[in-house]
C-alpha cells in the first residue's frame, strides 16, 4: 500500500486530519505571514495598518468544470479571480484563505493539485495560502479569501471617475471568453486561447501602479468590461463611452469568431474571466505602454450609463449569476 | 406585489444582484471599516499592523439543521464559530466575510435572515459584516471567513504550553452538546440547553486579556476540550491532566445526563460547540473569576497527552469530520 503522502486514495479514506496535513505540506510562505496555517487562525504583517479583503466561491459545474480544466488550473483560476480583486483596489495582495467543500469519494490527488496551484498563482502575485477548512460535502466548492496590503497607497474604489478622465484596460480582454467558445464546441486549440480560459494572468502589478498613477476608479474585469464599468459608471454617477477602435482584437480571435460565428466584439467587451483591470485617470496622467486608453468618462445622462462608439450596445452586457 | 425589500420571493426571482443588495441593506458598519461591501474589496483598519484571518465551511444537513435552527440563530453561531477563532488568537475581531451558496428556490427570507444574525453577532464582538459573494449551488453552504488586529499583543498560539502551567478554561462547556441531546431526541427543553446549542455565546473577551495576561498557549474549543487540548499538548509537546472535579457539571445538564442515558461529563469533555476559551498559563498569573482552572500542564510521557484524572479518556475524544 502506497503512503497518503503521495495523495492516493479518497479524501474519504484520508480523513480531514489527514486531508489538511497533506494539503499543508504542499504550501510555502512568505515574510508577512508571522502564523502560517494550523492554529485557530493566521497572523499576518499589515504594515500599512489597512488591510484588504475580498471573497469569492466557487462551485463546480458552474465555475469550472473538471474535464475542462485540471484541479492545478482551477486553483490557478480560483486564486487569480481572488487576488486581482486585491489588485484592483490599489493594494499588494499578501495572503489567501481557502474554505473547500469535497465528497469523500474524491481522490486527494485533486484537492492536492488545487492546492499547488493556489500556491503558485499566489507566489506570483506575492502572496501566500495561510489557512483554510476544509469539509465533506457532495458538490465540489472553493471559497477563497484573498486579502492585501495598500502599502501606502489610498484604496481606489469603483467610484470616482469624473468627466474627462480617460477609460484605460491593462491586462488581457475576450482571451477567457473565445477559449470557452472553443472549449464549448469541443476543441482544444487555439491553445493560446484555451489556455488563456484554463489559467487567466491578472496584471497584478498593474493596480497599486495605477493607485499610485492617481487612478480616480478601478475595478478587475470580472463580468465583463461593460458590466463592469456599468458598476464604474453607477458608482460614479457618470457615463463611460468605449471605443471599438481602440480595442484589441487579435486575428486568431477573429478566426475563431468566424468559425463559430460569433462577433469577436461580443467577447472582449462582455468576456469577464481573464481579469483584466480597468481603471480611469485624469487626462494629463502619462500611461506606462501596458495600458492601453479605449474610451472616456462622460457627463451622465439620460442614455445609457455605458455606451460603444456613442451607442448603447445590442449584445447581452455581463450576466447574472442567478439568471437563466 | 410586495417589494422584494420585504424579503419575499425566492432568491432565483430576486436575482443575484436584488440579493446583494438586499443582505448588505442589513448590515451596519464600525469605524474600522474604511470601505465597506460593494466594491471589489473591502479595506479595514489593522491598527497593530498584523491582522489575523480565519475561515470555517458550513454545509446545512452538515453543520446545521434548517428545523432545528432559524436562518437568524445559523447566522449568530456561524458568525460567532469564525470569530472565537480570532478571539483565540489574542486578537480583537474586526469583521466577516461572508461566501454564500443558495439554491435558487430558497425564500430571500432565509438569507436575510441569515444575515441579521450575522451582523448582530458581529456587533457583540465589536466587528462588522464587510464583504462577501453569493453563488448559487444545490445545498446552502456558508464560508466564513473572520479577521481581527493584535492590538499590541503577542498572538497566542497553540503551542507553548509549559511544564507547571495552569489549564484553564472560560465560556461554556458541554452545554450545545446537551442541548443538541435533547434535539436530537425530539424536545425543544431544557431551554437553556437548546438555546445554547443555537446560539453559542464565546467570551471573545476573554482572548486578548488572556494574552495580556501571559497565556503560553490558547485555543478555542470547538472540537470538544480533550480534542481541542490534543492539539495544544501536540503543539507544545507537554502532556496535560485535566481534573473533573474543577470542572462544572451544571444540576441541569446532570438531570437531562440521566434522562437519555449520557455521562455529561462526555459532553462537558468532549463537546465543542459552545466555543468556550482554553488557555495555558504560568502558575503565577492571577486570573480573573470568569476563568476555571481545570488542569495542569506536565512534562511528556509516553502515556496518552491528555489525560483526565491522570488516565486516557475512555469515551470518544472529539470527532473526525470525515468519518462514520
Amino acid at each position: 500500500m502506497r503512503g497518503h503522502g503521495q495523495g492516493r486514495g479518497t479524501v474519504g479514506e484520508l480523513g480531514e486530519f489527514g486531508l489538511i496535513r497533506e494539503l499543508t505540506s504542499r504550501l510555502t510562505t512568505t515574510p508577512a505571514v508571522r502564523v502560517g496555517p494550523g492554529d485557530d487562525a493566521a497572523v499576518l504583517s499589515a504594515p500599512d495598518r489597512r488591510v484588504v479583503a475580498s471573497t469569492d466561491v466557487l462551485i463546480e459545474g458552474r465555475h469550472f468544470r473538471r474535464d475542462w480544466s485540471t484541479a492545478y488550473d482551477v486553483g490557478r483560476k480560483s486564486a487569480a479571480q481572488n487576488l486581482a480583486d486585491i489588485a484592483a483596489m490599489g493594494a499588494v495582495p499578501t495572503a489567501l484563505l481557502l474554505g473547500l467543500v469535497v465528497p469523500a469519494d474524491l481522490l486527494v490527488t485533486w484537492p492536492a493539485e488545487l492546492m499547488d496551484g493556489l500556491r503558485d498563482e499566489c507566489q506570483v502575485a506575492g502572496a501566500a495560502v495561510v489557512g483554510g477548512d476544509v469539509v465533506r460535502g457532495d458538490a465540489i466548492t472553493l471559497a477563497i479569501t484573498a486579502l492585501g496590503d495598500m502599502q501606502g497607497h489610498e484604496p481606489v474604489t469603483r467610484a470616482g471617475a469624473r468627466p474627462g478622465d480617460v477609460v484605460a484596460v491593462t491586462g488581457w480582454l475576450g482571451w477567457s471568453a473565445a477559449g470557452h467558445a472553443v472549449l464549448a464546441r469541443g476543441f482544444r486549440s487555439p491553445r493560446a486561447f484555451v489556455e488563456a480560459h484554463r489559467r487567466p494572468e491578472p496584471p497584478y502589478q498593474a493596480g497599486p501602479a495605477a493607485a499610485g498613477l492617481g487612478a480616480t476608479s478601478m475595478t478587475d474585469v470580472s463580468d465583463g468590461l461593460l458590466a463592469d464599468l456599468g458598476h464604474v459608471a453607477e458608482a460614479g454617477k457618470v457615463r463611460i463611452d468605449i471605443r471599438t477602435a481602440a480595442l484589441d482584437v487579435p486575428g486568431q480571435m477573429a478566426d475563431i469568431g468566424k468559425a463559430v460565428g460569433v462577433d469577436p466584439l461580443q467577447w472582449v467587451l462582455t468576456g469577464g474571466e481573464d481579469h483584466a483591470i480597468v481603471a480611469t485617470f485624469p487626462p494629463h496622467v502619462k500611461l506606462p505602454a501596458r495600458w492601453r486608453v479605449v474610451g472616456e468618462v462622460q457627463a451622465p445622462s439620460a442614455a445609457a450609463q455605458v455606451t460603444v462608439d456613442g451607442e448603447p450596445w445590442r449584445g447581452a452586457a455581463g450576466w447574472d449569476h442567478f439568471g437563466g
